[in-house]
């Protein structure tokens, strides 16, 4: 190759071969990767997590709970899964798996819940024994006061911190900024379950040190508010934070860590404007409302987040990875404490995952290797999980 | 092509061929162009120009400024460029022809200038009656008070509204924005250059109308402050409006609107931060520092600034084309006028120029295709200017 292409390198190699293809080669600044195919053909997949057997179980949105045993997709999918509301953003969507499964075999599913009439729908979460090729004992543990016409902003990504609390994220179901005062949208209103990330007990019950569960004008199950859409949601494996990715309009999408209490700002302030371009915010800032870590203008459309730890990408130790939708690409951010203040070091371009199209999740597995759900293929084609795995001896 | 790859064309058509090769075309969402190489090998092009004759003039950095009549790059550059401080990013830098050229010859040159000892530099405009292939009567109209030893943030865009007045970015030199109190900052500083827009007449003289003329703390020569690193500057085909873009450090790059006074708030407020991520600004915002039309973080690197009017790509009139060195493509900025109030549609992902590099100088040509100036080859490789052509038939 001649030296003149050389800086092209890296889109050369990412350029996606025919997703049957089971791998190719794309040179980055930190090391090289390599992209496998681990299933190729899902519709819609929306979550992955795994067993402590080794067993991936993944979400198709559709409304199917699928499980990936020694590489393989099985035929049948999980019974005993809700009915759901498909549509729009809707359907069976978020995926945990109780971190005591192997003595209580929880896993617990979040899915836009369709109203007893089909005509409206909000954000729920239940949970149930994965008995054989079953989930029984199937109980709602969460319904989001979040009822809507609309098939938007659900949410609804799922995680346990290291104590047996369950956060759930619900997302402000598209309710338009400007429609009220900003100070009193849904997302401002502890009234409400949209726009807000919840904490529960993991059998539902509202834990007694939650933050406004002495106000009698809030929902007692809220952690933080403020949010727009919320589509991205991991523990620092480090630390123990809890960070989330949100979705801005045109423009302002963001990473915040989530801390009790927190205002996040939506739409009193923030950085996006509406698609087309009218403002929405008051203004960028307000005493009181919590910036973002890193932002994103333009918009890349921030979905599942994982913050890696593993051993087969060190040097990515203590990064966030962020999938991008409109983006096409994976962001990583280092996440850096100076000083016990955020920072993050500076992104790399183009991003990972350049040529792959949209990116819908992001895990990484107990084999250290980094999981990736694509988004839905337009016309319904298959949809893949791919891995990064890096390559050997090129590090 | 099976069915599974088509969102992914672009990418496969986006892959530059050989710089040598005269064309590839890759399809985007407002219809198809090629790409095709116009100068093939230059070292550092920075600005092009056209004289009314139909050549067009390059500036090489090291020094060299150019001709390519009918196509063909003239091997013996134009005599009488002033000595230049060649080193990081100085050098010879922009170019404008006088807007009434076909009478007076006038051509327009801003470059890094250095100290009579050679330890300094700092930015200046020479301007030359270009008379067969020299500059004669080369004087200069312009010195900035902005010397530093070292070699970043020269600016230096040069623009000619339609009054016969010429406009210079001056950047803010590089100096640490927390080095002194924010306000103090020599952006912030109206008895220094850096961090400036220039408003000068065509013969260097200060008009009576600039807007810190009466004041004693200030320099007259100053338009608009509180800028970092101008590194495109365009006036709106249709409007009129001065635009320009400025590099923030790591995020916050800007689109702004020039406007006679304005204090565009670097380093006070703003939206990025140091590079490795430590705090720069006192805040996000604040009253009477003017806000950016388009932001962009992560960092595109914004260089080179065209506005775009002609008949060859209609859909996109009125839309800022603006380089991305780190951003390696070329963003189309739809800008839009509402209530008289900026705004901005949706920018397309993933961007214009995918795969070409780093982008420097951005023109639309006398013949309406858009010329691209490529950024430094590694290793001092050739560079090439390329322009985009619409396939005809297939918009």
């Amino acid at each position: 190759m001649s030296r003149i292409a050389e800086p092209f390198l890296a889109f050369l190699l990412a350029l996606p071969l025919p997703l049957t293809a089971q791998s190719t080669t794309l040179r980055v600044e930190r090391g090289p990767y390599r992209v496998s195919t681990v299933v190729p053909a899902l519709q819609d997949p929306w979550s992955m997590a795994w067993l402590p057997t080794g067993e991936m179980l993944v979400t198709e949105r559709p409304g199917r709970l699928r499980v990936v045993r020694n590489g393989s997709l099985q035929a049948e999918p999980i019974a005993g899964v809700p009915r759901v509301r498909y549509g729009g953003q809707g359907g069976l969507l978020d995926l945990a798996v109780h971190p005591d499964f192997a003595s209580n075999r929880l896993i617990y599913l979040s899915y836009s819940k369709p109203s007893a009439d089909r005509t409206q729908g909000t954000t729920a979460v239940v949970r149930g024994r994965l008995e054989g090729n079953r989930l029984e004992g199937v109980e709602e543990i969460f319904e989001a006061r979040a009822w809507s016409t609309g098939e938007a902003h659900y949410g609804s990504r799922l995680a346990f911190d290291g104590n047996g609390y369950l956060f759930i994220t619900v997302s402000d179901r598209a309710v338009d900024p400007l429609s009220v005062p900003r100070e009193q949208h849904p997302a401002q209103d502890l009234s409400l379950h949209q726009g807000k990330v919840i904490r529960l007990h993991d059998d539902g019950r509202i834990p007694a040190d939650n933050p406004f569960v002495a106000r009698q004008d809030a929902l007692p199950e809220i952690w933080t508010y403020g949010h727009r859409s919320l589509q991205g949601l991991a523990f620092h494996p480090e630390t123990g934070e809890l960070w989330a990715t949100e979705h801005g309009a045109q423009g302002g999408d963001e990473l915040n860590q989530i801390v009790r209490g927190g205002n996040y700002g939506w739409p009193v302030v923030g950085l996006g404007v509406q698609y087309g371009g009218a403002p929405i915010h008051a203004s960028r800032e307000r005493e009181g409302m919590i910036q973002s870590v890193q932002h994103w203008t333009p918009s890349i459309g921030p979905s599942g987040l994982a913050i890696y730890s593993g051993d087969r990408f060190p040097e990515w130790s203590g990064s966030a990875l962020v999938g991008g939708l409109a983006g096409l690409t994976m962001a990583r951010v280092p996440l850096l404490k100076v000083d016990g203040e955020n920072q993050v070091g500076r992104l790399e371009r183009p991003g990972l995952m350049v040529g792959y199209g949209r990116i819908r999740d992001i895990r990484v597995g107990p084999d250290g290797y980094i999981y990736v759900a694509l988004d839905d293929r337009p016309g319904g084609n298959p949809t893949p999980i791919v891995r990064l795995e890096p390559v050997a001896g090129a590090q």
